[in-house]
Formats: C-alpha cells, sequence, structure tokens
C-alpha cells in the first residue's frame, strides 16, 4: 500500500470501536489508520494547529510504568488540541483503587464517565478487553502483559512503509528472541498480511515457535530460518532488531558467547543489502551499537516518532473526531 | 428542592470562598452548587463546549493517593476549558518539600502564587483548612484524613435529587460502618438539612454514635435504628451503602458471620420499595455483588460520574467563573 | 539595569538555544530574559490570556523529585497557552526506561520527537548537557545535581531587581552553607556581572572557598567577610539566605551551637539597613523564623512567584514563540 488520504466514509470504519488486538482489524481498517497517521503526519510537517479533538478528554491509564508510550499517547491527544488525565502506577507502589480491592471493571465504570476514550497499560494479560466491556467509552490497548501491544505493530508497518514507500513483497528479517517475544508475534501476522517475506534470525534457542512458522508457510508465506547475521541481512530489506533478555540465560558466559554474533554494528551494516532499514521497538541496550546509529537506514528513532501519528489517527478515529481538510 | 438555573446575583455567594467542609454552608450557597452542578451537566449533555475557566489553573495536590477523586477534579477542571497541574504523591514515598521539613503553610503560600485555585487532599485532618489560611486563592478540600470530604457529600445530594427528582422527606437507609464512617457522618448532616428521614441500618458495634443521633432527634429528625437490613430497604427511598473495614473486626470468621446478612445482593433488591435508590461513595469490594448492578435503581456508578459536574460548579463559583448562557 | 520591552531583534537572540547554565549567557541574553519576564509578569497582572506558545508541548522529565520546580514549569507553560506531558519520577521508584538500561540519550532522542522543549531535572551532574546533545528542541536545565540551576539564579536577580528597582551597586549579603552551596556559587558570579557587592556570611568552617573569593576579587568585585549576620545586615542591600544541612555536622549540639546565631528572625530585622530584602530559595526549615514573614522586605515567596515569568520567558524565548503586544 501507499499512503492515500482517507474518505469521509472511511472514517466511519473504526468510529466507536475499541483497539485491543491488530488480529481482529480489516484490511480496509489497517489501511485507514495508517493513511490517517499519514495524513497527520502531513498536518504536524505543515505546522497546522489542530482541534479535531478540542474539548475531549483523553485517560492514559498506566497500571505499571511505560513513561515512552504514555508520553507518546499523552502528546499525541494535545497535538489533537484534546486534553489528558492520567495515572502513572509505579511497579511497587500500587495507588489506585485496584490496591483497594476493587475491581478494574469498577474502576473503569467510573473512569468511563469522566472522559471520552480510555488508554491502558497493564501487565495482566485481557485487562484491555476487560476495560473494552467495562466502558461505553472506546478502550485502547497500549499494552497488555503477555498480550497485545497493538499501537506499537501499526508504528511498525507505518514506518516501514515510510521508509520504503511500499510494504508489499519487502523481504523482512526478524532478529533476538522469537520465541518469547510478543511484540514479534504480533507483528510476524501483520507483516502476513501486507505480503511481507519473513527472515526469522535467532540462536536455536530462541527460534520462532515451529507451530507459528508451520502456520504461516501454510497460508503461503515465504519464510526463511538462519542463526547467520550476515547472511541475513544480505538480502533483507528490513532489519527488525529485539531483544533478548539477559535473564532468558543460565549464566552470564552463555549470554555473551551467544549475543557477541547478533550485535548489530558497523560490519553487519556494511554487509547489508543497500537500502536496509534497520528498525527496533526500544529501549535498546547494547544490541545494536551507537556507532549505527549513524547509517542512513537505521530508522529506530524516526520509528519511535511514528508513534505519535499513529496515536493521533487511533485517538481521533476511535471517537470519531477526524476533521479532514 | 428541584433544580433551577441560578440567577447572575447567586452566583457571587461563593466567590472567593473556601469549600472546607459542608457545614459551614447557607441553604444557599448549598442550593446554588447544587444548581450549578445541574446547568454543566445540561451544557455537557447537549456537548457545548466550555471555555468558564479557559486559561485559569487548578493545582491538584494529593498528598495521599485518590486517584478517582483526583481524575474526577481533573477532568472537571479540563471541561470547564482550564488546565492542571499535579501533586500525585504516592503512600511510602514522598516527594514533595514536605518531605524536606517544609511546613504545609509554605507550600501552599509558594503554589497560590502559580495557580488560580487549589485542590489539595491529605491524610491529616484540619490540612484542608492550614492550606486556606496560607492561600489567598480559594481552596477546596478534596478529603482531609478524618475530617470532611465535602465534595463527596455534595455529589451525594445530587445524586439523590436527579434520581428522584426530590429530596424533601425522602427516606434514607444508611448502611454499614456508621460509627467509625466519615462520609456517613458529613452526610446525615446534609440530610437533615434537606428534610430527609433517616434510617440507620448497621450491626450493633457498629451502629451510628448515641450523642450523633440523639442530637439529630433533638432538631427534629425522625430516626428509626435497625440491624434488619430487609426490614430497612422496604421502607427507604435511598439506600446508602458504605464498606465496613475488615479490620474493624477481631478475626475473619466474626466479620464473615456478621457482614453476610448485611451484603446488597438480588435478595434485598427484591424485598426493596419500589424505585429505591442504591448508592455507594466507592470503591465497593463485596457489599453489594455485581448482580445488583443491572437494577434500575443501582445508581452508584451514576452517582461517581456526579463528581463531574459537581466539581465543576465549585471550581467556576469559587473563582467566579460561572458563565451563564 | 531596569526593565524595558524587548524588541522584536533582541527576541532572536535565544532562539534555538539551550539554557544549561547563565556562565554562557552574554549581558543581553540575560538582559532579554530578564526583560521578557517583566513583560510576561506585566500581561499576567493584566489578566492577558497568552497564546504564545499555544499548540506546543513541554517535556517534564524529573528524574528526581522537585515539586515547586515542577509545577513552576508547568503553570509557566499553561500561562502561555501550551501543554504539558510530564515524567515525575521518585526517589526510590525509577520507572522510565533508564531503569531498564537505556542510556539518557536515547530517551532523549525519542523524547525530543515528541514535544517542541525538553525541561530535564537530574541529579546527575551534566544531564542537561547531555539532554541537550541528543536533542534537537532547546533543552532547559531544572537542576543537574551538584551542576547548575539556571532558571533560579535567574529569577534570584529578577527578584532583586524589581524588589530594588536596579541592581548595580547593591551590597548582597550571602548567608549560610557557602562552602557546599550550588546555589549561592551559581548566584555570586551572576550578581558579580551585574555590579553587585558582595558580603559573604557563614561560620568559619562554611565560608566561600578561597579561591572563589581570591577570583572574584582578582576581577575587581568587592568583597567582605564576617561571620557576624548582625554586622551584615547593618549594611546589606539583600540578604540571600540558604540553609546548612545537619548533615554537614558532626553532631546535633553542635549544629545547634553554632547554627543559632545565624537565625533570621526579628532581631536580625530589627538591626537591618532601611529596606533591605530577604531572599531565600526555599524550603526553609528554621533559618528564618516565620515572625519575620510579616516583614516588608521578606521578599522570599515572591521570590518563588518570580518563577512564573522567569519561565515563561525562557520557554517562549528559546522556542521563538514569544509574541509581543
Amino acid at each position: 500500500m501507499r499512503f492515500v488520504k482517507p474518505s469521509k466514509q472511511e472514517l466511519e470504519l473504526l468510529k466507536g470501536q475499541d483497539i485491543i488486538s491488530t488480529k481482529n482489524l480489516t484490511r480496509e481498517q489497517l489501511e485507514l489508520i495508517l493513511n490517517t497517521a499519514a495524513y497527520y503526519e502531513e498536518a504536524l510537517k505543515n505546522k497546522r494547529r489542530l482541534y479535531d479533538m478540542d474539548g475531549k478528554i483523553m485517560s492514559a491509564l498506566f497500571f505499571e510504568p511505560s513513561t515512552r508510550t504514555r508520553l507518546s499517547f499523552e502528546a499525541a491527544m494535545r497535538r489533537l488540541g484534546g486534553s489528558v488525565v492520567s495515572l502513572a502506577e509505579t511497579p511497587r507502589v500500587q495507588t489506585s483503587s485496584t490496591a483497594k480491592g476493587e475491581t478494574l471493571h469498577d474502576s473503569i465504570k467510573v473512569i468511563d464517565g469522566y472522559v471520552d476514550v480510555i488508554v491502558i497499560r497493564s501487565p495482566q494479560k485481557g485487562a484491555a478487553v476487560e476495560a473494552a466491556d467495562a466502558a461505553d467509552r472506546p478502550v485502547i490497548n497500549a499494552g497488555d502483559g503477555e498480550g497485545e501491544h497493538p499501537t506499537q505493530a501499526l508504528l511498525d508497518i507505518y514506518t516501514i512503509i515510510k521508509e520504503h514507500g511500499h510494504i508489499e513483497g519487502l523481504k523482512v528479517a526478524l532478529l533476538g528472541d522469537l520465541k518469547y517475544g510478543r511484540t514479534v508475534h504480533s507483528l510476524v501476522y501483520l507483516l502476513k498480511r501486507f505480503g511481507c517475506e519473513l527472515i526469522f534470525v535467532a540462536p536455536q534457542q530462541f527460534m520462532m515457535p515451529p507451530e507459528i512458522t508451520e502456520e504461516l508457510r501454510n497460508e503461503g508465506v515465504k519464510i526463511k530460518e538462519t542463526s547467520d547475521l550476515k547472511e541475513a541481512v544480505a538480502e533483507a530489506d528490513v532489519l527488525y532488531v529485539t531483544r533478548i533478555q539477559r535473564e532468558r540465560f543460565s549464566n552470564t558466559e552463555e549470554y555473551e558467547n551467544i549475543m557477541d554474533s547478533y550485535i548489530v554494528d558497523e560490519n553487519i551494516v556494511a554487509a547489508a543489502k543497500k537500502g536496509m532499514v534497520i528498525l527496533h521497538p526500544l529501549p535498546r541496550v547494547n544490541e545494536i551499537t551507537k556507532s549505527v546509529d549513524a547509517y542512513e537506514g537505521a530508522a529506530y528513532f524516526r520509528q519511535a516518532h511514528n508513534g505519535i501519528p499513529i496515536r493521533m489517527a487511533l485517538l481521533a478515529l476511535v471517537t470519531g473526531n477526524v476533521c479532514l481538510k
């Protein structure tokens, strides 16, 4: 796909909807989100002051800390001219009513009457669904533990299209913890829907679970599996890097032995296909060296910034507030 | 009383005032708050974008966590077109200057110069009075420990009038911890002023203190005391449920034995007078079963939502910013 | 200097600049900040609703708690018509991505894409410089540990000019921990640039480090050193009080013995030169008695309030958003 300005009718496709997962979004809805994001990004570039959500309130309910995601949602709402009320809980200090024994259902029922749209982040899988059941207002999932993180997957896709001008047929190499990585699992299903070829790059013990690879192949996705990062980048259009938690290894020595050959550094960049784009959901620690930041294709900070137009699009679409100009 | 639109002169009645307690509010001031809340609720219903507090700043100083109350005040201020600066302290982590040995007086003197209205929540009884003494700007008490929580009492009264269309002469049953419950004590004096009959429903050891009951009776309030919830709901127009803290009992067995007969469930609803309204300041744990939520008279979530117009009314009245249309 | 309205050309002097320290500000830039602050204070006094930063976003990144400074920056941004996204970390609970091993550089690179101006407070000296290196947007240092706190020093100077009508030639006595006090060190260099005479008042073990006194004298600053507070206030136009941390003393007895003669109370006020202005960066504990608050020259709360126009000036100047009227 390439970005086009959405039509007035299309804007109705997400009005009043919750955004819990990317799985249940239709292709039309997905394209609408991406096109609306591109529309808003253009508006921001032209320094247009937006009033699309003027007078509206978003509640950011972060039951676990995620500064980046929270600030991104809050800034997106502000860019739309709206305002924000926030709950930013700290890991060991739970201060909301849930600490007093209140159910999430009751908390959401109350807050639902205060605001126009609810963004929820929780360490509990299924929390976003529970919130959506309780709320009349639209709910957007900003990550629910081992569950989904749809806005991350959407901004990943958006970034690929922006960086390459299109997405269909691109070869996307996914590097890192493909076995346990939630982000990666959500992403591969979305890449499939946009007709990408996949390259899985991981140490053997962190390779994509065979049932997922099998399922994708049965649906016609071209997949290559390898432990050799250089081999992968030689043909990849996109390298999506994720972090393998140190805790997944039995000891530090094993960790260092294995991970050394998966660090993205100047040598990897030198071996890469011309124009290869490097993505990372961030935060990174050492899996991409700082020296790579200067490489033209190092798009991970631009990727993070794309969270703003994507979240603007979602907030305005689900509340029915996109004002086309 | 029934809601009427306030007049321009009446709006002056609370200008520049602090809201520390409901006790020192005149009947005219009380009615003004309720009428202004109704006026704002109508405006919200008609999706009118309000600018009454445009350019003004509210500071929400929460020296103890109370997510519901904080978000409600913040959302109220946003609905009026104003903005907010917040201090949301966590219970074990005190981060404000008070932790450095500064008096509340000094903290308030400083913040008073930053904003247009101060909302304060504190675990210390008397903190709101102390803040009001230090500040030139109006101060609103959002709960001061064992002291008062006037905005809760006001939204309770507002809810009763909204649900029944009037309040005079209604029989209000109060259930739960009538002995130690701060909310209930504030509420009964307010109910008295609106001419309600009272039914106190509690296990013997949690019954309303005799000196309060005595005082109210001397002032002509009709009061019935009972330990039988079914008997109470058979004649009550309103059932106001509060929670008895488990810690008030010597052991869990005693707690369960006694509390079982005070749980509001379908049987209680079936035994209730037609049209009985159930209120609860929330959060609830198990004192009202979830099955009751579907009952038409279960008004506790609507009650929580009424916090928005009540707090809008207070913020705009004390700062002299109500713009009648 | 006396305040004058800045000219359009002067407004360009700080556009796009970071504010890390007062040291590298030219005299023209210093005067521009002070004049713009006076301009904004006048606007606030006239209850002009400002739109200078309408549609713009400030991020307040407080990696250590500082309620006063954070609320002051946030309120300043609101007064300019702008909006705010905040990170308010608590001392023992680090919740930002930095806790996951992310560098400050990476965190800032991301947030830089969300907002228009970055305010940073950190316990780490040099954090503001690091942030400024990472960000394309202007960065304002709101205190970096043992480093600088330029907005405090600027509002101190601003207060002296406001209280006395001018600053050149004034005798400024600095009282307290002159040895370790960061605020005082920044301030003396700034006072030098405005042609003040200095009086250092401290117990011997907390006297200004000789190398600083030497340096200032070599540059022609008139300096007097004394341990006698009464002697100092007899000739001072300004008394700038700071706190000596109790922890700096080996025991409480020593602390009380020494500090007793440095408490600013009615006796000190009675001994003071007519019109002497008392300043304090706050919070105070007991180094100024509450009875002094009523003294006309007790300007420390006015000083704190001056944080608003100073921070408004900085925010609007570095982003190029001052709209002269």
